[in-house]
């Protein structure tokens, strides 16, 4: 495997391979490799001929009272992950190299970044959208592969890439859980043995609202309360947001459709957790 | 020559191309073809294998109360200037195909729009920075090439590539000039023949400055009110702005550098021109 840090580099090794037909895939991380990056990993392996995963962590997409400093930097244990995964290029720009003196350009994609993730972290979106077009500069993928997890993430990355031309097929892969349903995160390190247990419980708001849905409810107010009692019945969790949605614009529904979008956030500690469920109701409606 | 409406197309074009290490070269237009253009086409016909000119006019650039609708678009004319000069793709997107449903992606450069023209047309250059990003995204030019007489998009572009990584060659062509001096504009023909004689002051009050600093003047409150008295000396244009600049950051100077730029916009009329004046000012000042 080839540690390549420099971006000229990086976009001369892409270069080299586009002109010989070789299909390139990227994974965009931050470091912290799970199983759900594995997963990502394994996949682009599967769809790619040459395969590069970024490790970047990215300071403009960390709030000022967030947890850029303290965030994991495991580097040996995540190269060690890619060799095991047969990953090609390990990418590890430097805030340097990515935000030289004078950098000024910024990537909005407001209408997809204004509710949600966007409300309760205003700056998150422009971080990610601009870094996501610089690293795909950079290296030059044909496809490029994001976790469901980071729902909302996922949806401005297909919108960007759209919207700028960039020409690269993004891939959504499925969130990958713990053994008791927690969404796999880089940042669950950091919940306490006791929160941990708990952390739980925003999945299983979710799927009391997925379950709802399959009974056959199509009121949105109906199942949002179901999910927030669920998640209200464990105390130490507090809802940032609970939403049924539009998954293609994120935009709130009144009443289920075909494919449906349950979303939420909520906090425990210090930490955040995120979590979604795409649910299809058509078998489940009552009217049909 | 090939004339080409689909962005799918082009793209497909072009990557067809560079697998072959043929060198693409663009030169991004809104029609309405002078001699300007007809100097940057002929240069890049030498410094580039294939060439692709793109001819749109960027409804986002304009301003509500600017000149969109009445904008000349002499799309025969243009035609047969790029087929004369051996053009190989005329890339002619439509509005639609540039801005589909849903579209909400902007590229800012802000520190670089803030002043002079960023001034004057707030989300112009809003409006060049998506544009031209989204060009380089469906043409994948290796170079592509702009005039120097809109100097600050051409700064503004330079700072675009850098900062996303697009991996675009930027070429600035000095300003190509009529007889008596004017720059060449596709707004020209909006000038009656009364204001037409009159608009060449703007470029007399710029060559002013530049004389000024041959003369050893490095104090650029001296230089600008040089210029003023000039273009004053003709009441029916009226200035927007006249600067003595750095001609990397645009930021105004109050002493001359070796390298200095002035920058000028007037009215006259409807008609708003703006020009430009590199100077090198080592060779006259006074204390080296």
């Amino acid at each position: 495997m080839k540690i390549i840090r420099s971006p000229a580099a990086m976009t001369a090794w892409s270069e080299g391979l586009r002109r010989e037909g070789v299909t390139i895939g990227l994974v965009p991380t931050m470091g912290a490799l799970h199983e759900g990056h594995r997963s990502l990993i394994r996949e682009a392996r599967l769809q790619c001929d040459a395969l590069v995963v970024s490790i970047f962590v990215n300071p403009t997409q960390f709030g000022p009272r967030e947890d850029l400093t303290k965030y994991p930097r495991p580097l040996s244990h995540d190269r060690a992950i890619c060799r095991q995964e047969g990953v090609d290029v390990c990418f590890e720009p430097t805030v340097e190299a990515m935000y030289p003196a004078g950098f000024q350009t910024t990537v909005i994609v407001p209408a997809v970044a204004r509710r949600w993730e966007g409300e309760a972290r205003p700056h998150h979106f422009a971080g990610v959208a601009t870094v996501v077009t610089k690293l795909f500069g950079m290296v030059r993928p044909h496809r490029a592969l994001f976790g469901q997890k980071d729902f909302q993430q996922s949806v401005l990355v297909q919108q960007l890439v759209k919207d700028l031309n960039l020409g690269v097929d993004i891939v959504v892969r499925p969130t990958v859980r713990e053994q008791d349903g927690l969404a796999m995160s880089s940042r669950n390190i950091y919940l306490s043995p006791n929160e941990r247990r708990r952390a739980v419980v925003l999945y299983k708001g979710l799927q009391t609202g997925a379950k709802v849905i399959r009974t056959g409810e199509t009121d949105a107010r109906i199942i949002r309360s179901a999910m927030t009692q669920v998640i209200k019945g464990e105390p130490t969790l507090t809802i940032d947001y609970l939403a049924v949605c539009d998954p293609t614009t994120l935009e709130p529904l009144s009443t289920v459709r075909p494919k449906t979008l349950l979303l939420g956030a909520a906090r425990i500690g210090t930490v955040r957790l995120i979590d979604n469920l795409a649910v299809s109701a058509i078998q489940g409606q009552r009217n049909y």
